[in-house]
């Protein structure tokens, strides 16, 4: 496997394969593994969707939850350990949702990252390739997660773009 | 024109030039060419698209529809002859919409292409880049169509990502 | 910088980083620089939009406001200055509202492209990579957005997909 940089960036669209690809980049190099979930169980579909990457991940890996203090999480992580972050679109939506200053939680999350300090793989959704939204708040989610996957893709030293389940190397 | 391997999947967003680069790619080589046609009119812009996409065609093309059964259309085909299958959302669809088990036809369609006897050009769509959609159907037939796309990547000897009717190799 | 060509496409996703990156391209070339804007302010988020981009092009930029007719702003330029378009997918919507014949439009923007006369750059949205719209104008509007970034792309010299911020070339 080719030295991935410190800081990987995996962005696709749903379906596309981003936490097995970010998960099958950590695994191949040593454990511990750490896997920051940013999902919140609001209902029996996520529940579902986050029961089936949990049993997918298996043993070696420590799960912490960090729904909104993910660059907190992040400090508080040894160095030069295999991390992945899945995903920052839930981590935004949940800030969203608490009405929190958006704005200032990304510029929060980007410093942190920009000092990245081992393996870390961060996964985030493409949301922005459909019809413009009906709804204000959707507009303003889309409008939120671009302008956050740019900020990421920025500092990372690799980004991918994930199709039908393959990484197509941007950076 | 290079040598396409045996299974080519292209795949793309909506009149991103899937159709038309598959058939560039089938006629390239000698004939017969046969389509798959999995369409099914339901009205009259689906009945338009059909009418339209036909006639582009024009002459040496066989057409089989299969709605339904494209595993059996594919295996009762002759060895060595191109084929293009268009395309594998709307069979998906037309499954969903029959209430049938989308899983087991999944891997029963993957089974039938990793065993692909010729120069076969299969045709699908990217359905996932957009905001998550409001209802719970739309967002399985996301979820199943992401999942159809990766097992058929992973199958398929080239990969191709349809942008503005130009071809990404991703594979 | 490396010769883009004649005309450069930029094609990406709501808040992928198109005009950024496409101002970065021209005024990497010696001004005068030219802006044309097919945005019409409709409402206040739209009159944001436009101000935030007005305020982050500065100095050296003449700014033609083509709505509707962007073919003869277009033929109106001097030949040698690097020209930048924002949006295509802004002018087709216009030309919609207004009930024009969009088939028409398309090919006399695209005549007038094909005769790119200096380093010119045009920015579109792909709208096709989501789920298929509810309503028949989106579809619609998905399906000629489609076609005319397939025209644009067929006669450029250079084709970006924006992602995440990030130029890929398709082209």
């Amino acid at each position: 496997m080719p030295d991935q940089g410190k800081l990987t960036f995996i962005v696709g669209g749903a379906r596309s394969g981003k936490s097995a690809h970010a998960e099958a980049l950590a695994t191949a190099l040593a454990s511990p593994w750490t896997y920051i979930a940013t999902a919140q169980a609001y209902d029996d579909e996520m529940r579902e969707r986050i029961a089936l990457h949990r049993s997918r991940r298996g043993e070696g890996w420590t799960t912490i939850d960090a729904p909104l203090d993910l660059a907190g999480a992040l400090e508080a992580l040894p160095d030069n350990q295999p991390v992945l972050v899945d995903c920052l679109t839930l981590w935004l939506t949940n800030h969203m949702l608490a009405d929190h200053d958006v704005g200032a939680e990304c510029r929060r999350l980007a410093d942190v990252l920009s000092r990245t300090r081992g393996p870390w793989f961060v996964v985030s959704n493409e949301v922005g390739q459909g019809i413009v939204p009906d709804n204000a708040l959707a507009r303003r989610f889309r409008d939120d997660a671009g302008r956050l996957n740019q900020q990421i893709a920025a500092i990372a030293d690799t980004v991918l773009l994930m199709v039908a389940g393959l990484p197509l190397k941007v950076k």
